[in-house]
């Protein structure tokens, strides 16, 4: 999968794509990332990216020339891949799009500014606008690394074990259950016994239990979004969950 | 502020920490990034940092010892600072979580490994689990970048404009209205001739309406939360928009 960058601060890009695991999918030809350099598109002596805003007000606006010329110079007129602009005021990113994103062999990754980007360049370059989280940062430049990596981890052989992302968190809506290892016993705090019993089946099923009540207590909201056998919901029952009420019901 | 940030890949923070607002921040002594590696606090020839889980499965988990012992190391015992676990398994991270811990002077961020952490670590050690959103990464270390970036624009002094940061979508809930810069006309899309009217209360209220319009199409979730005037209302009826009608009104 090719991921292309625009961004005007593409030397924060290689610290992170040249570590761990991004750096061997990377050497293994299963991803590659090109960043450029949207500055080199611009025009003028002076290359400016951006001006004051139309209509006044705080902070600068990102011009549109520079944006369509590196994009369309890179990806061709129109471009042929999906254009994503990270932007606070898109969508926001999940899990489920990490795994969709993976199975597009090519995607472009516009990095915002966000004091603001001409809203042409939304209107009638960008396919996509995606959000991280709410919350604001200085730049798309983060948020497009954390797109590049968490859908590079569900390309496949990216990660070692061809099943390892499936077990992560998210995968199906639940969090994940406690993990241990050694020293057993660390100042007095042991690892519950159920681990060193060498039951597999009992060790299921407790990090099964442990995963429903940990997603029950802290994002009740996932636990409505994921898939549940007979057996999940007698777990939860177990541990002093119930259905809930509809409000209808109520009145 | 000082920031704390434990992690196996220490080398990955310099090229986003020394770009930008974050740089002129650090030289500025506005916030002070140390970025230690667990890996020196590693006990035995190989600083060994993971081993397999209890109970078998597949990943490595992060060991207890050389965690406390940098953590405890550098901190003190106990760690008089908040310490904060980036996991998918925390709760999610927004604006008002930067807005607050930018009045806190000190806290340090605990990068995990996410295919695992030994539980005593947050059971005796993690005052504070975020996530940054529910997609699963390879590691706590972009999730800490973007902590640091998010908190420390909202630190007074860090963005040149005082009020730069409270004008940022959901600084109050609402995204942002659409920005125009030069050209006027770029390929034949013209700039809203609202904003070159010069008519400065007209331009207001077209951009809060554009930015009420903008909420409501794509994140309802977040206008629900936002802190509305009447005005505001108003203008959100005028585009179609209706109170939500309780469902026991219905039954």
């Amino acid at each position: 999968m090719k991921f292309d960058v625009f961004s005007l601060f593409p030397q924060v890009f290689n610290d992170y794509l040249n570590s761990s695991i991004l750096l061997k999918a990377i050497e293994n030809q299963l991803i590659e990332v090109a960043v450029h350099d949207i500055r080199d598109w611009a025009s003028g002596k002076h290359h400016v990216t951006d001006e004051p805003p139309y209509g006044g007000g705080g902070g600068m606006v990102m011009k549109p020339e520079p944006v369509f010329h590196a994009i369309e110079g890179v990806l061709g007129v129109p471009p042929e891949c999906p254009i994503i602009l990270l932007t606070p005021q898109g969508r926001v990113f999940t899990q489920k799009d990490a795994q969709n994103f993976a199975r597009i062999p090519h995607v472009a990754l516009l990095c915002g500014r966000y004091e603001g980007f001409d809203e042409r360049i939304r209107q009638h370059l960008v396919t996509d606008e995606i959000s991280i989280g709410d919350y604001v940062l200085t730049g798309g430049e983060l948020p497009a690394l954390v797109l590049i990596d968490a859908i590079s981890r569900n390309i496949s052989g990216v990660l070692g074990d061809p099943d390892g992302a499936q077990d992560d968190s998210h995968a199906e809506n639940l969090l994940e259950y406690p993990h241990y290892t050694r020293p057993e016993n660390f100042r007095g705090w042991k690892v519950p016994e159920i681990l060193l019993s060498g039951n597999h089946a009992l060790i299921a099923d407790w990090r099964r239990e442990q995963s429903l009540r940990r997603t029950w207590e802290r994002r009740p909201d996932l636990l409505e979004k994921a898939a549940l056998s007979a057996a999940d919901y007698a777990k939860l029952k177990k541990i002093g969950w119930k259905p809930a009420e509809k409000e209808t019901d109520q009145s």
